[in-house]
């Protein structure tokens, strides 16, 4: 990866290897940089991965010091993984994605890394293992099986409760107040893209705060099973050397250190070869993708022009929008919006196909999987936020143009279907369509009511809801 | 289609056409068979939305009464929505999918089969809308822009009760009495598909127990929103047309008729032109199919053999397995269930696709992703009998081969942690392993510990949980 | 399935089974039947795959009797199974999709059907396997395990050649012609759904025709792997039970027999085990359906309106658009083909899912892999068809609309970079667009050219090509 | 970003803005940094895209010298571009993919940093935009609408040739030469996962040698495609504002300096508005990922154990396999291979999705697109490499274990259909397995055959093809 100049040396089960000495991590995590050299610097194990193992290794520590590990060790280890809990040593997490299926080398990365700090708080010698050694004492009680999806879980939950949910709701937000906002003004609708009957641009508004409305909560009805976590199923999720009580003490700790609402899985052999979890938080996020896209391209189409277009809304100048074209203005945050949700979609699937082929008491999927769950979780929180701020705040309703395409609408002509029939307004509206006149003067010429008629019954005002 | 030789004449807002005498169908209906030619019969709109039409047309000619229809019509509009909610009319609903993408030509040819079925209760003649109209009467306060996505929730969450639902408690019965069958059996474990710390077979289905337990609350978890009904928010989710209250009285009656929860949709216009309840839905049922794909790969590993395979699991012998091998078994229930997953991951995608991509007002990939979600949930109900009754039922432990695996296993090593550290005890299993011999003798060589020590700490059935 | 009266005993190696008087197939196709109640009728496996069948148990009887199979036998075979591959015994192959992943049970439904069927051409008894065995003679040489994969072949090159090409060709026909007509036409240009500088009508068909032209070069370019016949591989590749030049002969006799270059497979444990080469064409398809999304998309939106949509495209009327709105035209067609394209998008995934999943010497999710490509191709191409003849030919260009919004265009400014740099052009659109005035008029106020400049650099004519 | 200490100022068309001092790109990168703060660091540009941009502005900037530019203007931007190209100005390019679904905001970063450092190496005022303008100089005769996808294109045939194509020859010839050194032994084959006849394990591995043959012929197929450029066709592919010529040149120029057969695309307007050729790539690649998914399965499965698994194959031991589980050696190269595949899988429809959505002149998913197709090809080459270094060629046969499973295998009986028919050999095959015996014993104790017969007609090494 680097010019290292100096080294020391450590040794796993396989044998002896030059480690940089300005790392804390140890021989595994090196051996897997040679032996997975896939994708490179921006493949690299999410932070958020580290960051959540960081958290669940203070927790197993303290847990372990109440079943008789050494306070002093206990401590140590504490303060290590506080500091990768705090993202203090992400130079020290080289490893890629790409690697063995469980995430063990993550772990043993992290064993690793909280191992030689800790032993360096302790005044030892990095890569001697003594006094904290990364298995007997950082892993204590646990294993990669267990502590990976664990750190998954811890990961996944942050991530939505940190980026995605606020972010879903900040949006939610103010797509309300556009709503509100424009609840006076009364346009043609469109369906099948064609011209419909009217409806108020807020009305329009209030069916996508219902969809973001609605994905908060399809995201938080998958949290339940988020909050399960695997550790204390240690290897295939018996619980083989661990302790009565350890599963529970250790998610206690880190809902304690979260301050979610953690537990232990009810059941850790599903916990340890399925990752049900994470593929239905996945397809929450995919739901939240479709209504991201519906959202993003209705606004793109309505505030299409500036001249040539539907031109209902008047989107937010945020950049030149041309190389080429001077003074061209385009929809940008729309289209990271949908770019965001393809790639939701996308990630989606390798979460399922991942989540589907797990073998006997293990998925091997793991980091794959999380690294979508994530990714996707992020960007959207991230494209929520950009967006609102970037676009829906500012959303203006271009009023005379959306006065101008209400009044010339033929589809007000349903509002006579009680009143004449269903088959009596279609010959008015094509009437209309064909001569290029006004439904009124059509449907006087047909003979199929007054002007007076007309007035009273085609009012779009009183086409806005039920009588 | 065929070769009908009698011919009555209807007409649409279109013009003239032959409708086949034995058909309730009218114009709408023939023109769209003219006009999407697509697939053929095997590719026609599913029979659950035609049944669910009926319910709900019997609903609104009910609703439709209490505020003003005739009672005579509203009655033989409800004898007619009655015999297609019972399926008795199927043979009168030739129209494919693959039409618009609002589904107004099925709901068109609902109309138009009870008009005329009513027509004819009544003693009226076919095809001249008298005294029953399609659209003034049948589809009154409608519009298909409300009603097929009613009928989409119908039937989805009919399926999802009737099919889906059932199949899956079945399966985890079966699971969960199998679970208990084994709870006695210890066997050994496998990580990464390699020789792991042991665990009991029962644990092993537990694991299944829990992942189809789940799949039940995840399905659950979306119904809430499945049982939200569109009807009453017409053409674009305004309720032009209709009258204060006649959705949430609809809602009731479909309620009522089905025995299920169905509520008004809070909001239309999201009920119109976003299908996020139904992705949502495809969403958790693709969590199942994940979860099926694991539990019938795993069975189906477990019961490889007879004699080359891990052997631990005898599968029912159902049928000839091979054309070419004679005596061949084979785990075909598994195969099917696998099968159904991956076509139930597929059906997810076109579902996302299709609601991604709604515009303005309405979704127009309507009658694409009901099909794909009818689909899912039947074939997962479907499968999932299936493989109980033919498969899991009747699996056996194959003790003898379970035995001795597990006492072959190098990794009981891991009991040794606690006792000597993870090092030698890997030197141990390392020992063993190249060597050909028992942990113990490997164990004593090595010196690390006695054959006591062995005895007392690597017990099999020590390993099977927490101390 | 049905309420038969009449039964005859059949037999295979698990016992006796009573099988429906009136039907071909024997005991294995009515265990199959009992054993995978699965989704019912419409699940059948497709016709398609049966007809292959028939062609191809012809071909191997024909070689079979070069390598000593009695005349006799082999005779009466062809003569069922030309019966089969004709199309004329469909009601006797009952078994749905979801059975064995290896399709034995269809291979033996055919085994039975035929030997049944050529057992009464020669006078025998129904069920006796006398003179013609399903399995010592009919599938002799052979193995479902290469029958199999050869039937989806020859359907899937079948489908292709017969449905899928010749739609997309008629659809780059009409395309093609319509970008000729429209040549003249000069419109406004959209990006990122904005108003852009101006092209032809015809050029922004002449995409769509290239779309369309490269999907037939995807499509044809999967085909030498499709062509590629697995008969001969028997059980598993090597061919056991076959003799030497079986294989090659089988693959020459179906080419013979359907007119396609159909070749022995080079590898038989490829063919068997991996099912990429339908991967691969569901893969062309894919692409296909992204070209035909964006096309009818498109198409849609320049035929929005009539009033209050971009309006520059006026679509054929099919249909009466609407239930409630009366006089509404929809384009359907384009919904069709987005919906189609959305399920070949799904149908994609559940074949990438199923082809990934093979394991050692055969894949077992054949029928699967087979029936969603075979829909997709089928779904393809009868779109294509019913999109050209229904919307694609009748497409008029609105001139009027066109012109005008083409002259009221801001982006026409781009032709002034060239003569007074981009930064001053976009100054120049900027205040056109604020002020409400023509690029002209901002242009002068300006000073940055006269109008006799403006006039000669800025006419749309000019701005279709390179100069 | 950073806290960058020192500023110029700079100015687009929106206004000025504050540039750190020591970066070389400009007002509308900054903007687009404010505008866009979605996902971070990790989801930038790839810098494959970056480089393929400074490939194309070389080539434009000869060419447009050819058509008037400067050439001491030309030289400078030449030498810049160059800088971009060999990836020595990688961190000046800031931007995330999730900007403007064109690319502009990348297009003009590009533009900025050559305009920037032309003028540094003219001795000019960065920021000045003297004498080298980035929209009208180094942006000559270009728009992001052309200039992007050309990139792109670049981009992935570059990454093809140089990783993925690579990669997968060196998996192919590895596979081989096992294929080779296998092809002596005779193992029992699988099916179904259940036993089945034999074959060598050269032959076992002859079909992945097929799968990854054709993978490279299926990569292959699409890069004629990949190969067209849409340089040339600017704002919306008609050219405007080039010069005749341009388009032919620039392609040339960039054959030239990649040293791969790039031609101008033949019609523009496909080559902005839609991105099927890579959506065609990407499906090839998808495909390419079953295969390995397959292959991989199989080595984890066939070298599964060390006791309790398969055992045939024996992997290389690489690392510590499990942080409880000491000696535990896990098949983690196979690992790696199946999450990249399911990745891959995942990509792929994120590109489809991104695909289906362009929009009249414009496909406006381009940055994710890329980003998806790139991301493909470098992890399957990637890890095609690591699995064969690191898998492949160390990969032994256990013979005994072979040997044993071989000869134990009941489905040896298969070789007796052609001598006592089916019924007969599945008698045999079943009293076997029921009675625990050997094939032989059976089928001498049922009176089928004679000692001599069985051992003269049952020979594995006979089995190993047609006769």
């Amino acid at each position: 990866m680097s010019t290292q100049e100096s080294f020391r040396i450590e040794y796993d089960t396989f044998g002896e290897l030059k480690v940089p000495s300005d790392k804390y991590y140890g021989a595994q995590t090196v051996r897997s940089t040679m032996n997975f050299k896939i994708g490179g610097v921006s493949e690299r194990m999410p932070v958020q991965v580290i960051r959540a193992f960081g958290i669940l290794k203070r927790a197993a520590a303290e847990v372990n010091q109440d079943y008789g590990l050494d306070p002093k060790l206990a401590n140590a280890i504490v303060k290590a993984a506080d500091e990768v809990a705090a993202g203090k040593l992400n130079d020290h997490f080289p490893l890629v994605v790409w690697q063995t299926g469980s995430g063990t080398q993550t772990n043993m990365n992290v064993n690793e890394v909280i191992s030689n700090r800790a032993i360096e708080i302790l005044g030892g010698k990095l890569g001697s293992k003594i006094p904290v050694h990364p298995n007997d004492h950082v892993n204590k009680s646990q294993s990669s099986n267990d502590t990976f999806p664990t750190a998954m879980h811890i990961a996944a939950a942050q991530e939505v409760n940190e980026v995605l949910l606020p972010g879903l709701k900040k949006l939610q937000n103010a797509l309300e107040a556009k709503s509100k906002e424009f609840s006076q003004i009364i346009k043609i609708g469109r369906t099948h893209t064609q011209d419909a009957v009217p409806l108020t641009l807020g009305q329009e508004f209030s069916g996508y705060v219902q969809q973001v409305k609605y994905g908060v909560a399809r995201i938080e009805s998958t949290l339940p099973r988020v909050y399960q976590l695997a550790a204390g199923g240690t290897a295939v999720g018996t619980g083989l050397n661990t302790r009565i009580g350890f599963a529970e003490k250790v998610a206690a700790k880190v809902a304690e250190l979260t301050g979610l609402p953690f537990v232990t899985a009810p059941n850790k052999f599903e916990a340890l070869a399925a990752h049900d979890a994470l593929v239905e938080l996945s397809g929450a996020m995919n739901t939240v993708a479709c209504s991201l896209m519906k959202i993003a391209n209705d606004i793109r189409f309505l505030g299409s022009g500036p001249r040539s277009g539907l031109g209902e809304l008047i989107l937010p100048e945020n950049e030149p929008g041309s190389s080429i074209m001077p003074g061209k203005v385009n929809p940008t945050q729309c289209e990271a919006v949908t770019m965001v949700a393809a790639q939701v979609m996308g990630n989606h699937v390798a979460v399922t196909v991942g989540g589907s082929n797990g073998h006997f008491e293990l998925n091997v999927f793991k980091p794959m999987m999380i690294k979508n769950v994530l990714n996707s979780a992020r960007l959207l929180g991230d494209v929520c936020v950009s967006f609102t701020d970037n676009c829906v705040v500012g959303i203006q309703a271009n009023t005379d143009r959306i006065n101008k395409l209400m009044s010339e609408s033929l589809m007000l002509v349903t509002a006579l279907n009680p009143h004449i029939g269903y088959d009596k307004a279609a010959k008015i509206a094509k009437t209309a369509h064909k001569e290029g006149t006004t439904l009124k003067e059509a449907a006087i010429k047909l003979g199929f009511l007054t002007s007076d008629q007309f007035d009273q019954w085609v009012k779009p005002k009183d086409m806005l809801g039920p009588q």
